[in-house]
């Protein structure tokens, strides 16, 4: 954590202060358990009464919020936004401690950046690239010629496989497994053969990946992940998936083979989505749904459902079926 | 295991005992697959044939239960309930080999009770504090300021982010990540900016948790995990939720952030939970529904579908689609 | 990778080859991706054109693709099938490098043929048993009287409980999870207490399992994986389970306790499937679907939606919703 003043947070957000310049803020707190070294936020009208009542030290609101006496405020448009500032600023990032542990393992040919921090019982194989300020937690695997880019972290035991690219200022929640073989297999005299996957894995910068997530290379060609993408915990992306800049996909959604995402695109929670579906730049899938093969997502309307379709005529079947049912009875 | 005789298993079941008190028992079988040395168990008067013609030396079993010549019988109105504890009795958890491992790294600020197990490749960070008896398998990474109670076990390459409080007598499995950042983001000048996660994670007493379950930390706050709580496999807990004491929550199950789950609510899997919704105490949700955001699920009836809606509601919606499907065709 | 000559690929693979048979083959590519030294397919005569068109040095296509000039062509009935055929010459699996790391723990009472490959921080417990050329990647954890059978390879991180038996050539992707307690539970005075699971696991040869997929050891007796099974990434098998020869299961499906699957059934992604169902040889699940405790599916039919029912039935029962709701508005 960073303590600062009340002054210079709203120096730093760009917004007026009305109340004590002085007053050290060391954290960052919901209205109802903040204390008096707090900021906390009011980002409707409907609480400002909490927030009046609230014992934190500095409230961020809109301009018409009354404090409460010895209250500073922080006046924004968009307390909402401006508090998730003020929560980068208060716990920054912790920065990299540049090293190589004495437990880890390198290999010689691999290249890192002094200045990147590689943690304990970390292994590297031959040819990887690592870049500056990256920090790798315990325990991570970074297969034979993977790179990844500036400033990216990994929290403990993330795998990667061979041959995978990940951009700058990444990060990777415990667990995730990047570039394990696609599920493919060739029938024969029996029994499935497998189909090895030559592929790899490409993502760009700005990507969160949740824990536990798994991006399978590709069988030939590559699987990528786009610049500020964000992937919740336990997602699945099968091989050869396209996923487009800004695309947010949240948690314990699975895409089979061949599947592509627009950019900006927004998919909900366990949301299964057929080889080779296309998900359109800013379409928008419900938490649930199930896109069948080969569907094409368009933007416009939310789609719902198994299988999925616009939101407002799986609503109407819904309420149809409702009223048939009761009918009955 | 821990081998018993028959007189004394039952006199540690409370219950009475008919034939050989002196047959020694070294473990527990299904019916079938019982042999002499055994103990099984017949938990309705439908068993009692194949638990007469069980080779398995004593049975746990109803009043009325005949035994075959040399089966011996524990009496029990509860056979079930009573094998199970049996199971305690002749498989006992093993106790703490007190001791941290040689290649474990602990930070000297930690305090780790003198008691506890601390395995191969474990990293401890600094102001974690382990309590008595706890064992921690190989490559388990405990944050810092994180606290774990007395008698805890955790399986190998569970990870915990800093600042996690964990009760006693929990069982963790292995690959759980507890406290990983909730999935927050502000959408800023076309890109999203990540809403640091700043608050924690406390896990009650006596909660197991399953392999590859993921429980995030809250946004401000806590994620809270109630005493007694029971999540299988690969269930994802988000930011902020709330769940009682006593809940039972089945494999892949995925609760987004702020759902609030009562005090021995029953939750099946692949159950999807939108945002704030809040599933009251003893509340039962059958495998593979979808709760919409914000909505209140109260006990009474189970519900089951997507949308969820109370059970018997949604079986006379599927007769009648079924019903007006065969009328079409 | 492994260089061949055209003249030599097509000797392998059993088929003709037209044009020149000194080329060398680095590699394997897609049509619209491959060089002068890849060799690519075209599996049907509408890709023609595109393979024409290809920088491919040599193509694996039906008798009548007319190549352009310099193009060497492997004439194949099934272009796919001998191209997978293809990459598995190409890229053949790495071999063991026979030896242990000196960073991992094997218990003295551990039998390790001389041949495996021990990879480092790997953990190996009392009384496991591993096969010739095994290959363990860093991080993985065997545990007690565990036996894993010749030729397996486990990626980084794969953790096996104790007593678990584990066949030959079988793959398992990182942070797979092996022998985990099934998830049981006795209600007793108002709280849950555990049921020891001291049964085991057993997977036959020739399976692989996906990264993070978990398959729980049986409350009493056997979880079982037949021969050739393939399980993808997140899969949960609960306790008990029997999954035949030659079965198929995609990402994120999850079976519930005592289901049993047939030889060549094949399911699909996030299916989930209740306590005790039993899906026949052959039997095919559609993705996302639900099938209910106790239920039967039979082959012949796919099954779709939840609950579960007959390909046709259910298509026939979305198209009279459809109508109805069309009809209303």
């Amino acid at each position: 954590m960073a303590d600062i003043s009340t002054h210079d947070l709203a120096l730093r957000l760009g917004l007026p202060l009305r109340g004590d310049p002085a007053r050290l803020l060391t954290g960052a707190s919901l209205l109802e358990e903040a204390g008096p070294s707090d900021v906390a936020f009011a980002g409707a009208p409907k609480f400002f009464p909490a927030a009046a009542a609230s014992r934190a030290g500095c409230i961020i609101a809109l301009a018409d919020f009354e404090p409460a006496p010895g209250q500073s405020v922080i006046v924004s448009p968009q307390p909402r936004a401006h508090f998730a500032m003020a929560l980068s600023i208060l716990y920054p990032a912790p920065a990299a401690q540049a090293g190589i542990h004495t437990t880890a393992l390198v290999d010689p040919s691999a290249s890192i950046d002094p200045t990147a921090e590689i943690g304990p019982f970390v292994r590297i194989a031959a040819g990887a690239r690592i870049g500056a300020r990256v920090r790798l937690a315990e325990g991570c695997s970074i297969g034979a010629s993977v790179s990844i880019g500036d400033d990216t972290v990994f929290y403990p035991r993330v795998t990667v496989y061979e041959r995978v690219h990940i951009g700058a200022r990444c990060i990777f929640h415990a667990n995730a497994v990047i570039g394990a073989d696609g599920f493919g297999f060739e029938m024969a005299a029996g029994a499935y053969r497998k189909v090895p996957q030559v592929g790899t894995v490409e993502i760009g910068d700005d990507v969160e990946i949740g824990a536990g997530t798994c991006i399978d290379r590709a069988t030939l060609g590559v699987t990528v992940i786009g610049n500020g993408a964000k992937l919740d915990n336990m997602v699945h992306i099968a091989h050869n998936c396209r996923i487009g800049s800004h695309v947010v996909i949240a948690a314990q959604t699975g895409l089979a083979g061949g599947v592509s995402v627009g950019d900006y695109a927004v998919v909900g929670g366990q949301v299964g989505v057929g080889d080779k579906a296309r998900i359109e730049s800013r379409a928008i899938v419900g938490s649930g749904a199930g896109i069948l093969t080969s569907k094409i997502v368009r933007a416009g309307e939310p789609v719902w459902g198994t299988p999925a379709r616009p939101l407002r005529q799986y609503l109407a079947q819904l309420a149809t079926l409702s009223r048939l049912s009761k009918k009955k009875h």
